[in-house]
C-alpha cells in the first residue's frame, strides 16, 4: 500500500520520489514559490509541499483533494524534518471557495469553527484538526482495549443488540419492530448492557469481554448523554471484587499509556487547546495507585467538607452526586475506586455483603467526569439471588436462563462496564460527549 | 492473574503447586484412584487431575465447578504432557445429575448433543466442545481483524446503529421507537450497513474500517440468514478497484493464517467432526493466489457447463445463483473474485465503467458458502452519481450529505463488506449460521 503522510513525515529526507495524496489545508503564494500543506488524516500535521517556479491552478485551495509528485527532502523550516520538493500537482476534486451554480462554497474553509457549528456537519467535521484527532485517539483506544484483554486470555464476545430482556430499571429502552405484529414473536428492545449474556459465557470460557453498542431512550439533551453509545464489559469467572478492582485499574492505566505512546501529537494538541495539563494528568493516572475507599467512608469524608461545599448534602443511602464524585477525585488528585455501596441503590445481581446492607459494588471515578467504570462481584448463590429478586418484585421466570448459571456449576465471578465515550472524553479533555463519537444520537437528533 | 488451563497445559511438569479452576468434564472412579478432567474454556482439552487414595464427594460430577489444588507433574498418559497430582478438591457449585426438589438435572451431562438441541440452550451451550471452539475461533478472528487493519494504518470507526437512512433497497429494515411519537423527530431504523458513513470518514482520515452489528428484517428462517449479524467494512481513499481486490485477498488470507496459528486444536477438531479437509483448505487459501474473473467471463464459463448442471440457467444480467458461485469456486479449487457486474443488479453508488453497462464491483466467492465479501470502487463523480440516482428515482435531498463528499475534495475511493458470521462459518466448517454467534436472532427467535 502507498505510504500515508505520517509515514512520509517519519522518513528520511533523502530525495526519494514520493506521491502525496490528501486534502489541502493551506496554500501560501509567494513570489516564485508556493507552499501547500497537505493532510490525509493519518496524523495531526500535514506535509509541506514547496512548488518552486511552477504555476498552480486556482482550484488548488483549502479542502481540495490533490495528488502531488516530487522528492522528499530535508526541510529548512522549523518544526518539520522533511518536506516535498514538488514537481507536479493534480487537483482530483475542488472545494469551491465561493457559492456558484454547482452549489454552495466549502463550509470548512476558515481555520477555526465552533464545535456547535461542526456538530451540524457530522459528515465533514472529521476533516478538522479537533475531530480528526478525536477519531484517531478513539481508534487507538479501541485497539488498545482489544490488546489489553487479548494479553490476559479474554475472548471477545458479541452479545446481542436486539433483546427480549426488559433490563429491570437500567434505563428507558428503545423498542424494535418490523412489518405488522411482532417479528420475534414477542416484544423486542435495544440492549442497555451485554452483562447478563456475558455472564453466561464467562461460565463457559472463564474470561470474556464485550465491546459493542448500547442504548438508552432517555429524553435528556445534555452534554453528558447519548441515546447510542459503546460499552466495554469484561466478565471473569473465579474473580472476587478485589481482582475486579485490580483489573479495572490496570485497564484504565494501560489505556492512558497507549494514547500517550501512540498519539503524542494529538494529546499535545488537546492539552494546548482544550484541557491544560492533560498529558501530565494522564501520565500521573498511568503511574500512581488509585485510591480505594468504601462508600461508607466516602460519605463520611464528604460529610466533613465545609458548609456550602455541596448543593446536595451527602447522606448514607443516597447515590453520590456528580459534585460529590468530583470532590472525591479532586481531593485524591486522581482516580478513586469506591466500593460496597448500599444495596438499595444498586442492581439486583450484585453480591450481597454479610452486613445485610451493602453489596460488593465498585465504581471508578475520575476527575472532571466522575464515574467512568461501574462493576461488581455478582451474586452466585441461587437462594440469595432469588430472594433479592423476590424482594424487588422481579419475575424469576423471565430470568430462568440467568438463574440456571447458579443452578449448574455456579462460580464466583465479577465484571464491570466502561462507557467508551466517557473514556474518550477523559483522555482528550473534550467537554461534550457529542464531540467524541462520529455520529451522535440523542433525542431529536439523527444526523 | 491466575493461570488458565491452557497456560498450565503449556507449562513444565516440574511439581510446582497449582490451582485448577474450572468445570468437570468427566470423572472416572477406579480402585484407589479417581481421574477428573477439568476444563475452563480457555482451550479445547481439559487438564487431567489424578486423586490417589483421596475420597471425593458425589457432587463432583460432570458440569460441577471446582477448585483443585495439587502439583503439576509430567503425565504418563498419552496425548498430554502434564497432569495434576491432586491434593484437595472443593466443589464450588454442583450440577445435579438427576431432577430433584431444587430443580431439573443439568441438561448437558451426556457427551454429545445435537446442534438443534443446543440451540434451545444458548446460555449453556458455550460449555460444549463445539460451541466453545466456535467462540474461541470467533474471538481470535475478531482480534485478527483489528490487527490486520492496525498494521495498515486504518482507523477503527464506530458508524451509527440507529439511522435515518432508509438504505435504498439493501433489505428490509427494523424500526426503532421509544415512548409516544418520534424520539428522534423522524423515523429511525437499525442500520443495514455502515458504508456510507464510513465513506465520509475515509474522506477525512484516508483509511477507516467498521466492525459492528447490522440488521435485516427479512422473514427468512434459513441456515444462512440472521436478523442481527456483524460486518466489517473497510473504506479507503485513493483506492481503485484493483487495490480493493488486493486488500480483500490479503485480508482473507491473513485471517486464515491467524486461526491456523492460534487455534490449531480447535481447527483440528472442526476438521475431524464437521468438515473433512478443513485445515488443508485454509492452508491452501492462505497461500495461493485467488482467481480473478469478470462477471461477463464468469457467465460465459458457466454457460459452457453441461446441460443439467444448474437449476437456473446462467444469463448475463441476472445475479449469480448460489449454485453458480459454488461451481466457480469448485472449478477454481479455491476463492474467486468476480468483478465488473451489470449495473442493474448492483447498488447506485458503485463506480460506472465506460461501457455504460457494468460497474466496478467485486465479490469474493469461497467454496461451500459462495459470496463472503462484496465491494466496489465508489462513484466519485458528482454528475455521474446524481444522474444514476435520478434514473433509479432516489431522492437526492436525503443524500445531500453523501453528495457533499463529491462536491468538496472528492477522491477516488473503494471499500468492501465482509459478513463476520460467514467468515466464522468459512473457517470452522459450521453449516448453520445460528451456531457461530452467541445469541442468534431470527424471525420468531429471541432467546
Amino acid at each position: 500500500m502507498f505510504p500515508l503522510i505520517k509515514e512520509l513525515l517519519a522518513a528520511e529526507g533523502d530525495s526519494r520520489p514520493v506521491v502525496v495524496r490528501g486534502w489541502v489545508k493551506t496554500r501560501r503564494d509567494m513570489k516564485n514559490l508556493v507552499f501547500v500543506e497537505v493532510a490525509d488524516g493519518s496524523c495531526l500535521p500535514g506535509i509541506q509541499c514547496a512548488f518552486d517556479g511552477l504555476s498552480l491552478p486556482d482550484s488548488l485551495g483549502t479542502g481540495a483533494s490533490v495528488e502531488i509528485r516530487g522528492k522528499l527532502v530535508r526541510s529548512p523550516a522549523p518544526g518539520q524534518n522533511v518536506e516535498v520538493a514538488a514537481e507536479s500537482a493534480a487537483v482530483l476534486g475542488a472545494a469551491p471557495s465561493e457559492d456558484g451554480p454547482e452549489g454552495k462554497a466549502y463550509p470548512l474553509q476558515k481555520k477555526r469553527h465552533s464545535l456547535e457549528f461542526l456538530r451540524e456537519l457530522p459528515h465533514l467535521r472529521g476533516r478538522t484538526n479537533t475531530l480528526g484527532a478525536v477519531m484517531r485517539v478513539r481508534g487507538v483506544l479501541s485497539q488498545a482495549v482489544h490488546g489489553f484483554f487479548r494479553e490476559r486470555g479474554y475472548v471477545y464476545l458479541h452479545t446481542p443488540v436486539i433483546t427480549g430482556n426488559d433490563a429491570e430499571g437500567a434505563g428507558a429502552m428503545f423498542r424494535v419492530a418490523a412489518g405488522e405484529g411482532d417479528f420475534f414473536g414477542r416484544e423486542a428492545f435495544l440492549t442497555v448492557s451485554g452483562q447478563l449474556e456475558a455472564e453466561t459465557y464467562a461460565a463457559a470460557l472463564s474470561r470474556v469481554y464485550t465491546f459493542g453498542p448500547t442504548f438508552r431512550a432517555e429524553n435528556s439533551n445534555t452534554a453528558r448523554h447519548l441515546a447510542e453509545f459503546w460499552m466495554i464489559e469484561p466478565e471473569t469467572a473465579f474473580f472476587r471484587l478485589e481482582d475486579n478492582m485490580d483489573l479495572a485499574e490496570d485497564f484504565l492505566k494501560s489505556l492512558c499509556r497507549a494514547v500517550l505512546k501512540e498519539c503524542p501529537d494529538d494529546i499535545a494538541f488537546f492539552d494546548e487547546r482544550y484541557e491544560k495539563g492533560l498529558a501530565a494528568m494522564l501520565e500521573a493516572a498511568a503511574s500512581s495507585r488509585f485510591k480505594r475507599v468504601t462508600y461508607t467512608d466516602a460519605v463520611a469524608e464528604l460529610a466533613k467538607a465545609g458548609e456550602g461545599t455541596f448543593e446536595y448534602r451527602p447522606e448514607w443511602g443516597s447515590d453520590l452526586q456528580s459534585e460529590h464524585e468530583k470532590y472525591l477525585t479532586e481531593t485524591a488528585g486522581g482516580p478513586v475506586i469506591v466500593t460496597d455501596y448500599p444495596r438499595e441503590i444498586k442492581a439486583f445481581y450484585m453480591k450481597q455483603n454479610g452486613d445485610g446492607k451493602t453489596v460488593r459494588a465498585m465504581d471508578v471515578l475520575v476527575p472532571r467526569l466522575g464515574e467512568i467504570i461501574g462493576g461488581s462481584e455478582r451474586e452466585d448463590n441461587l437462594e440469595a439471588l432469588t430472594r433479592r429478586m423476590d424482594e424487588l418484585g422481579i419475575n424469576g421466570e423471565s430470568y430462568r436462563w440467568y438463574l440456571d448459571l447458579r443452578r449448574y456449576g455456579s462460580v464466583p465471578h465479577a465484571g464491570f462496564g466502561m462507557g467508551f465515550e466517557r473514556l474518550v472524553q477523559y483522555v482528550t479533555g473534550m467537554a461534550n460527549i457529542r464531540d467524541v463519537i462520529p455520529y451522535p444520537r440523542a433525542a431529536g437528533r439523527l444526523y
